[in-house]
């Protein structure tokens, strides 16, 4: 009787919540729209000691596509984080300087809606995306360029001096961490609003029926208890693989001292392939069974999963439109390129 | 009496150069500017069998920008030919896949304006674009990637298929051939008109008076027997080197079967350094005096060399704006890359 009860309950419960009440049901697991509007949007990311602004985010788009801003002129940000492709490279390892692989063999993450996330790379280590530009660009498997390289290729370079003038003011010191964090606030813009938004907004044909569906489902298995905030993932999370791998298995990378992860995000997640820390599985169906398996401890059969699937197909967002840029000569004094 | 003579000839030639007729003197020399019309452009540039359109450009530059295009995901062509770059990659030797050099140290040339060459690659072996975007993509240390691997990439990603639909009706065959000429339609937009475009169609104050000096001294120098034409660069030239240098001192590249070699564009020169087949020499005027030297036997002093790179800088053109482009996304069909 209890089982049938408790059983009576769940179906009346999945009734409901496809009906308008699914956006509370979202919203009291953790998951939050991205702002409707420009004001509120901008409330939440921006930092009044340095704000957004034009010229910030046009100097930073010049930054975040120059690969003169690594060691071999080869690399740029947006080779690891390709805007063209959901904000990541579509290979396993991440692959740089040298054509070296990631030494933990770590999956670039999407830079899209990386703003909302607690914490910056897979371990969480940076707070901000301003402190995580400067990792990949002097990280010997990837950009491999020192602070001073970087510092000397911009400074030698009299059209990047004049923008960092306009954006700062004339007094600016172009020094390595000026120039990070003006990468970080071109970053910051990446943002990629859905359909899910709109639902969540409350316009309810903004999702099809299959895709409600679907997402009740995410929220009723559990994914929501890690995939949560704007971004549907960004936080720090208990590294659950132990259990079911031995750490060298899966490219021996355990986490941050606490053995917590950083929960990818699920915005734009169909375009983001191959998935999880290590860059392991293409598929995301596979990829939804294997989480219900390691960090839920649940089996996620296969109608459920291409249910989960068919929601987080409506997480791909409205790209920001960006003009590719025209960026400025080399000059004589520009550092050369070194490939050793 | 008769040395005297000559001398006060040529001062006087010089004289009038710099006023009206230096425009008859350039065309006189075989140079020509992009026409001032999109008509007359595209009459020189379109090709009836194939005509350039909306859904061709926009599928191209799709296909120029998609490093799935490389065996490793993680080459595109503008990796090499960087539009953001002036069209190359502000390295030495080209860099390809698993991090190797070309093997005849050849520098990436810039794909601006090279619709306007007669021939393409160092050694003129491709006589137009489409046939030369064959080659990369294949190359072992490029793109290496076989004919069949990009075919089915590019196949097994619905948008693609759709859009290729689109631009050549539905019974197109996305084989190799189409995808690399489809890329060749795009290449032939990235056209950049300059001041020295507009001198020539008559505003004789589009170049400043030490631009018309140093423009006398390139023709005066012998510069235009080579670099002329449209690109003012681009066709088969013999290739002096072997009187100055051994072959293998300088890369080992001899052209072609005749001895000749494919005369760089000189637009946007000061964009592409370093500079020759080898990308030896980084510094415009070196190079100037370099070419006079080794190609024309003369020696060019420092203030002629300094007059002509004065000129060489009015050769920057306007790009074309382009956006860049959201990629579609790939399927769970879509061949995985690979780094060996």
């Amino acid at each position: 009787m209890k089982i049938v009860k408790v059983l009576g309950i769940t179906a009346l419960a999945t009734t409901i919540a496809l009906g308008s009440s699914l956006v509370e049901k979202v919203k009291n697991s953790g998951i939050k729209p991205i702002p409707s509007s420009n004001y509120e949007l901008l409330k939440l990311i921006d930092d009044p000691k340095d704000p957004i602004t034009n010229a910030k985010v046009e100097l930073g788009k010049k930054l975040y596509f120059d690969p003169r801003l690594s060691r071999s002129n080869l690399i740029s940000c947006n080779t690891c984080h390709n805007l063209a492709l959901g904000g990541a490279d579509n290979v396993g390892a991440a692959i740089g300087h040298k054509w070296t692989a990631n030494p933990s063999h770590l999956n670039s993450p999407t830079v899209y809606n990386s703003v909302f996330f607690d914490a910056q790379f897979w371990d969480g280590r940076s707070a901000h995306l301003a402190d995580q530009a400067q990792g990949p660009v002097q990280a010997g498997p990837e950009m491999a360029a020192p602070k001073d390289l970087v510092e000397d290729r911009v400074n030698s370079i009299p059209e990047y001096i004049n923008e960092f003038k306009t954006a700062y003011g004339d007094n600016v010191k172009i020094n390595f961490e000026r120039i990070t964090s003006t990468i970080a606030i071109f970053e910051k813009t990446l943002v990629t609003p859905s359909r899910f938004d709109q639902f969540l907004h409350g316009n309810e044909n903004a999702l099809s029926k299959e895709e409600k569906k679907g997402l009740n489902t995410f929220i009723d298995k559990g994914c929501a208890s890690c995939h949560n905030g704007i971004a549907l993932g960004g936080t720090l999370q208990p590294f659950e693989i132990a259990a079911k791998y031995k750490f060298a298995e899966v490219g021996d990378f355990k986490g941050n001292a606490q053995g917590m992860v950083k929960t990818p995000t699920l915005r734009n997640i169909t375009e983001t392939a191959p998935y999880f820390h290590n860059g392991a599985i293409w598929s995301l169906k596979e990829a939804v069974k294997e989480m219900g398996s390691t960090q839920l401890g649940i089996k996620i059969n296969d109608k459920d999963a291409d249910d989960i699937v068919t929601f987080l197909k409506a997480l791909t967002g409205e790209k920001p439109t960006i003009v590719y840029p025209v960026l400025p000569a080399s000059t004589d004094k520009t550092p050369k390129p070194s490939f050793d």
